[in-house]
């Protein structure tokens, strides 16, 4: 099995412009390529053999929808037909549960051949992600659409593959939920984890306390239909829906209509600003747990799911030190500290979420000694904490490193391995209790616009991480694949490409965007924490999202594409193309602010990166000036070295919140002009 | 006022790259302008002042969620509030009809000063085409988003102004008619022709003869309640919904279930092909009328709009000269044709459509002496039917000259004056007869991928043509509008725009489209009905729609650019920046097939395009050729223009069902240079 994967990793990966290249993601467990094609045309058939289920059925006529959008074929004859005649016939061993669990088969084979296909797998969800494969390996080729002859056996990693999204902080409507459930379908997750409260918004409707959506949502909730409207478009997309309501903190917009519950006098409003708040569930009231039980009732009965995320992440305990009652309570019953207090909250509400039948997940800080084992945690924290977990028996899942609202480059996320630090010294049965991991998806900085272009297409790398077997780690082979598969998202309606331009034309005032993207292209906003730390005005829920920070995706294709040329030209690597491409690309940049410059007073959006313009400009003229003397073979004096080493220091530092992310290969070019290294900077 | 016009037209128009543009369309009746701006920030609100309900309530809360949309806003602090402390205030006199109707009072009037805007109507209604003005209004400026001080006055001109779009022959689904909805709403168009029957499809729910939608529509229809939804969506954008059931031809769809309505022996399959097909009612039964009075009874009900159109257009007769039962009732009723059987059956059918409370719409074609004069004409045949109609005193409107299938220029139909021609000497009275136009969407030739740019942006100048005064014929200025309009309907999630680039990298099979768009941004596809005409395999409803055929814009925006820049540098209008900009774009042309060709390898789709591009090649080199003799001053032999004129004709006759659009002014740029005429293509 590995051999033939080294054969295809450079037989396909490797030679990039052939016909050859398999733009799987995430990659299969075994590959084996054959000879031919299968042609796909308006008459493509599926049939089912063996099993049917609803179901099933749909998972197939979805599977034909995507495939005539993909292909432009708007065919009534591409349809669901007898066994005997189809082009791609699927069986499936048999049903699933009723209400998909953590842990079904999900494993498939994929034989094609000029003749046809043949796709098994034991169940229909193994049979959806097999499908999901098949229009992964559909290309436009000579003879028409086409797969390739193939032969797939495949099977995920890890049980637990999700992707969070926060809707409380901003509300993101229904239609664009469903779309991301197209994107993790496409990219075989499995988990949307949907995180419905927090201190600006609650976000489902309750119709047994209708204060919660009616005076802590402005308006913005799913109405229980639609819960369940988005719980059955999951579930044909093979996707669990655990919801997460946090307690005891982080529930400001509950309080705005409960404010019995909290452990500080009311009133309340719903929180506009972001951190981390005083306002937390009062503990030491039955009146609190009377409410959970009817509330997490209800609840639990309206999410199919098995699993129940309480949250119980960061409570600052303020609210509880303040509170004369708590505190009688808590020496009462010897509770030392605010960890005890809330042990004691989560060990109620964990008897709660059990007697609903649910088993319950929160953040790392709800694991405590004593605690029900068949708790999971999901963890901000890490490998470490989650080996912790693991050995005193609880299960668990990784979202440290996988947070996509940080902008971290895709290779960093995917370079995040669930078993590495602690957890990979854990004994084998230990290592089962972690389960996977989860994209989060955090929403202080993202509207129905731009959420997209913050989950995707990186969350595609960190579901490849999930899927595919631990050695599946070339980055360069990722990108590739990352490249194909955003284009490929299009199909399913994802914005993350097509929301580019016309937030430019916004920022331009003007549909004459080419400078403006150009200087947008080679830009980041900056990582972390860091927006929030820099920023001159507070941000708020109310603030706009339509700056340059906004439109700038997380990760520049330009800019990475550039450091690869500079090393490729420093190594003595780059041909007579990429040397060009270079000095083209720096001509460009260093012309770009006279061409910006006449849109300037027409926006104030554009006005915050004027000077981050300049600093393209300058840095590229740095540039230009360090390849020629590369070029001429010319040792770069060191004075001048000096001088342009400070230059790209000022140009590193954020400006506009934005980071400018050409110019550290430019630096690299000056140090192996003049042989100089560039002082590190000062913080 | 005219004077008030005149000054915009050269202040606003003249300068375009100005902050004074004013991107509206259709333009105003009257507009004024003054000095300053209104700037819209995050807490821009709304006030209702003057009787209010729920209709214009949602109207205020759409326009505020387009307002976000337009801004990058996702303010929860834009609002409506209360009217004292408003940004803008809007007043209606009153309310609606509970129904909308017919020439409902659609007038208002919008002022706009640095303080503060102020929306009059006397309906809701004119407050939803007040907000549309509004919001095309709001540009970025340097002090924030913000709409110029400026005066409104305005009406439409005709009150039946309409989209029509056939679900039949393709089904579109609900999802891509609400866009365009939205877009309808954007350009003040105020009702949605929505052609539901077709021999290609039944495409509605009926509870009475299910047989329709479930042996008629290859399960493709809408359900009841989605209708209802359609049409409280168009209501609460001012539109209204004009159902047609095409009867007695254009109806094989509806044979499927019910072949005993038909005039000859089935059965019947669901029409795949496209063109005039024999079936047809049978007018001579009794039972033909009984099912009609249920079916028609059943959709006057679900569809509230006082019109019901009954198509009756393209009867061939065949099924009725075949029929011996047919021809002996003729003979026995003294009919002597089958336009007196077709007059027959519509005065029965109309006596039905009366029954039921609405009043009948069709084509020419229903139009017989003696017929009720409540009856409502849509002219194909053009603005000479349509006065004789009104002399008749029959209401008409215009469908000739707005059919956005052929592939017209938006000039051309911008040109179509539904008052000209025989119309331009009616009375006054006769004239009021006229109510207006809708633009016609048949989709041979669309899927829910492509349509969006079918229909816009030229719509927006049939739009412009029905709701502006008549001598708002500005072309030059129509265009820049267009522009911006064609921008701005991308907020509205319209993918006329944004279809372009994932269609061309299907065709590419591959992510690098610079080649191919450059070609593809140069020609268009065949006009009227010459794609059917000269077609080599016969188009049917389950062809791919996914040739370049089908990604090309009906009208080049590039191609135009050119052609006005190779006048100006005829006429030596053209300035050293335009010559230099006519010689790069002659350089791109020539060079672009060396760049395509590495591609036409891998995709099929390709394959037909290669004569084009080589075309396009040679082209821009004789283009490139005159451009060189013109500079020089010197003539061009006429040998060598005999030669370019040859090859010229070829590179004009359509290839791959397209048109190189840019062959035309290269034949000029040629005549100019050698101071010949081409000979006139032969046919």
């Amino acid at each position: 099995m590995r051999a033939i994967f080294v054969v295809l990793m450079l037989s396909a990966f490797e030679s990039s412009a052939t016909s050859q290249q398999l733009n799987l993601m995430p990659m299969p467990a075994s590959v084996q390529m054959k000879t031919g094609q299968l042609v796909i045309d308006a008459s493509f058939s599926v049939g089912i053999s063996g099993p049917s289920n609803a179901r099933l059925q749909r998972a197939v006529e979805l599977f034909l929808d995507n495939l005539r959008r993909q292909t432009g074929m708007p065919s009534l004859d591409m349809k669901v037909t007898d066994a005997a005649h189809a082009n791609l016939v699927v069986n499936s061993g048999g049903a699933n549960k009723p209400v998909q669990e953590l842990g079904e088969d999900e494993s498939y084979a994929l034989e094609i051949s000029p003749a046809g296909g043949k796709l098994n797998a034991a169940t229909p969800l193994g049979i959806m992600r097999g499908l999901q494969t098949f229009l992964q390996l559909v290309q436009t080729t000579a003879d028409g659409f086409a797969a390739p002859a193939i032969a797939i056996e495949d099977k995920p990693r890890f049980p637990w593959r999700g992707l969070m999204i926060d809707v409380g902080r901003h509300f993101i409507p229904l239609d664009v939920l469903k779309r991301n459930l197209d994107g993790m379908a496409a990219v075989k997750l499995n988990v949307f984890h949907w995180h419905l409260s927090e201190n600006q918004g609650f976000r489902v409707e309750s119709k047994r306390f209708p204060n919660l959506q009616e005076m802590g949502s402005d308006g913005l909730y799913y109405t229980q239909d639609q819960v369940r409207d988005l719980v059955a478009y999951a579930r044909d997309r093979g996707i669990r829906v655990v919801p997460e309501f946090d307690m005891p903190g982080h529930s400001t917009a509950l309080f705005v209509g409960y404010p019995e519950l909290a452990s500080g006098p009311g009133p309340y409003q719903i929180e506009r600003k972001w951190g981390i708040f005083d306002p937390a569930m009062d503990p030491t009231q039955e009146g609190t747990y009377k409410f959970l039980d009817g509330f997490i009732g209800e609840m639990a009965r309206l999410f199919p799911d098995q699993y129940f995320h309480i949250g119980g992440d960061e409570v600052n305990g303020k609210q509880w030190d303040a509170n004369p009652n708590i505190q009688a309570f808590m020496r009462a019953h010897e509770l030392k500290n605010n960890q005890d207090l809330q042990a004691y909250f989560n060990t109620r509400v964990q008897k709660i979420v059990s007697k609903h039948g649910k088993t319950m997940e929160g953040w790392d800080e709800i694991l405590r000694p004593g605690f029900p084992k068949d708790t999971v945690v999901q963890s901000w924290r890490g490998q470490d904490s989650l080996a912790t977990a693991a050995k005193q028996g609880y299960r668990g899942l990784l979202s440290f490193g996988y947070y996509v609202d940080l902008n971290w480059p895709a290779s960093r996320h995917y370079a995040v391995e669930p078993l590495s630090d602690a957890a990979a010294n854990l004994s084998p049965d230990e290592k089962q209790r972690i389960l996977g991991g989860e994209a989060c998806m955090w929403s202080e900085y993202v509207s129905p616009e731009s959420i997209d272009s913050r989950i995707w297409p990186r969350t595609a790398a960190i579901a490849e991480r999930l899927w595919s077997t631990r050695d599946v780690t070339d980055v360069k082979s990722m990108y590739q694949r990352l490249e194909e598969v955003s284009r490929w998202l299009d199909w399913l309606g994802l914005t993350h490409n097509s929301s580019y331009a016309p937030m430019l034309r916004r920022i331009a005032g003007s549909n004459d965007i080419s400078a403006l993207r150009t200087l947008t292209d080679v830009v980041e906003p900056v990582k972390d924490y860091t927006r929030e730390e820099i920023a001159t005005v507070e941000a708020t829920s109310l603030s706009p999202l339509n700056r340059v920070i906004d439109a700038a995706r997380p990760e520049s294709d330009t800019a990475r594409r550039f450091a690869d040329l500079v090393d490729g030209l420093i190594s003595g690597r780059a041909d007579a193309d990429e040397k060009s491409e270079v000095k083209a690309l720096l001509i460009r940049w260093r012309d770009n602010q006279a061409k910006l410059q006449p849109l300037e007073a027409q926006s104030f959006l554009l006005m915050e990166i004027i000077p981050v313009s300049q600093d393209l400009a300058a840095v590229a003229t740095a540039g230009l000036q360090g390849l020629d003397y590369f070029d001429r073979g010319e040792r770069a004096p060191q004075a001048w070295a000096t001088q342009q080493f400070a230059l790209l220091e000022q140009a590193q530092k954020p400006k506009a919140q934005l980071l400018l992310m050409v110019a550290p290969p430019v630096q690299k070019l000056i140090e192996a002009s003049s042989g100089q290294k560039a002082p590190l900077p000062q913080k």
